[in-house]
């Protein structure tokens, strides 16, 4: 079968490998029908290793690069070890990426996505930009018949921008702001939306992304090349919003997301850094603002597939592009570095 | 009546002043039988002005320099106004030092230290270091016959403490760490005990403040001069702790105060700060720690009495010195400023 390989940075290679043999104890094999790409696999490409194992074997998998890419994917179950019972040969799912221990004090909290061993299928393991994937059983979520595997992809990030909602939380009413118009704000302003923000603002620079997010329901859309944002949304919410989400992830725009929340609002940190931010903490104790943190998510697969599934959230309109596995690096990974603007998600056929 | 007045950075006159007249509507006259030195005062005094109002009027009191310091204060009422309900003449007192507008969003959640024009008594309005002092029956809390008026002119920092520690909100059980071991360090040491913490850590550096911390209850006191403070509280709580405050308010202890705390832990800011701190925002979204800000309380003064008054907490300690108003800025501003480390909190006699 074919798989994309992540050898080192910038030298991610497609190949033939051996189909995984039967899942043991408690895995399932998936056969994988569409796999999104992801920030994080553009990452590992760009400037990797980040996630990827390579010096020592990855202390819950025992991973180590080379390493299948790929994690934000649809399959079908196509067998199962033995002890597992909650899924069967034919069923169509939307698998979780944590593969965790189970055992820590933040799994035995069910917050599994902070493992101390976390291991993200695709990245501290083989993933699925390949045909077949091995993956414990306790990451299935079944989809609905009438579910799209194209739509199904999505469940991954969607659960990443519902986890950021559930974790501020933003509640029924609440002003928002999202910072940033990539999938994952994108997805995070659908799901504010969703869940009764009164007005969701979206922060953004590049023209096409601004496009996306009023489509995907943005009250407004600012731009911080056009004008003084903070004044501008302090004056739109009376002070400042309820809940602010930071999906950029630039050591610039983390304090003007604290700037961006009223007193005592909340910002939720989603963006993943390559710089430290300068902040004065006075920002948060003369005004009792918080800042969390959220990764990833503690099992929103199955509220993500219902809002999708009875139609409360569209993410069809996140799909820019479909592509075969033998064009991951050209039409996949640089396509999404040279034309970061255009392209929202990009789905990989691994067949 | 003689009165410690501010007239600008190293210049508090005492100096005899007007009895205020008779109070208005809703507004009651205290005797003050003793008023503490607070770090705000001090701040004021060495680098003044910070939160006196010296070129427009305070939006909500009308005050400007020169102005009466003090609001740590105890006292008795001796007048009150029309329409004055909730004391009498006689009544014992510690008052809350918040006046407020009970009209914006925050003062209407009473969130009302937050309020867009929060007035401390004795910085943005005179003040207790004197005789008399008229402010807004709302700021009253009775003390019990039994609780000495030194002891009530401490439940304002302690309410601070309590604030912080409900902020979080510290449950039992609780492992915490408390960075700083002055006033409101050692009464959010005392509080965080008082709520069934299970160990507290006290992270000073001042030998005096070290002893203060221990007798105060400190599991133990470690001083970043002499080890890696977060390697050995990560070690002894297993991996950071549930509750951090920061109670110090440098640029480079709040940063530090994030690293102590453990994966989904939380950050309380009490501390006031001069300068910004680099803080890469991974930390927080890596391990979906919170970090919130918590300034002065909201009505925590009957908690507080009530959990001094039946000895759950014993604030005695804290009073490293007692003096009359005339030796305010030698034996108090200046005591506090060269002996910083010997002194926690000094009482102000002001009559």
């Amino acid at each position: 079968m074919k798989a994309a390989v992540w050898y080192g940075k910038k030298d991610v290679r497609v190949m033939d490998v051996p189909e995984p043999p039967s899942p043991k104890a408690g895995w399932v094999k998936v056969k994988v029908e569409w796999c999104g790409i992801c920030g994080s696999d553009l990452h590992e490409y760009l400037a990797g290793p980040i996630f990827i194992p390579v010096d020592m074997p990855h202390a819950l998998t025992g991973g180590t690069a080379p390493v299948i890419l790929g994690h934000e994917f649809s399959g079908v179950v196509t067998e199962i070890g033995p002890n597992v019972t909650n899924v069967k040969v034919g069923d169509r799912v939307a698998p979780d990426a944590c593969q965790v221990c189970w055992e820590c004090p933040r799994c035995r909290e069910n917050r599994y996505s902070l493992c101390e061993k976390l291991a993200f299928t695709g990245l501290m393991t083989d993933g699925a930009f390949t045909e077949y994937v091995n993956v414990p059983a306790y990451t299935m979520y079944k989809i609905p018949d009438n579910m799209s595997y194209e739509v199904a992809a999505l469940i991954e990030p969607l659960a990443v921008a519902m986890h950021a909602v559930r974790r501020a939380p933003l509640v029924q009413g609440d002003t928002a702001v999202v910072m940033g118009a990539g999938t994952i704000g994108l997805a995070t302003l659908m799901c504010a939306k969703a869940a009764g923000a009164s007005t969701v603002y979206t922060v953004e620079v590049a023209r096409a992304r601004k496009e996306y997010a009023l489509k995907a329901g943005a009250t407004a859309v600012l731009d911080p090349t056009e004008g003084d944002v903070v004044s501008r949304i302090r004056e739109l919410t009376n002070g400042g919003a309820d809940v602010v989400f930071e999906c950029v992830g630039s050591d610039k725009t983390a304090p003007v997301a604290v700037e961006l929340a009223r007193s005592a609002g909340k910002v939720v940190i989603v963006g993943i850094f390559e710089k430290a931010s300068s902040l004065n903490f006075n920002a948060l104790s003369f005004t009792e603002k918080e800042v969390k943190g959220s990764l990833a998510y503690y099992g929103e697969f199955g509220s993500a597939i219902q809002l999708v599934a009875d139609g409360r959230i569209n993410v069809e309109p996140l799909i820019t592009g479909k592509i075969g596995i033998e064009e991951i690096v050209e039409k996949g990974f640089e396509e999404l570095v040279n034309r970061k603007e255009e392209n929202i998600k990009i789905l990989v056929r691994p067949f």
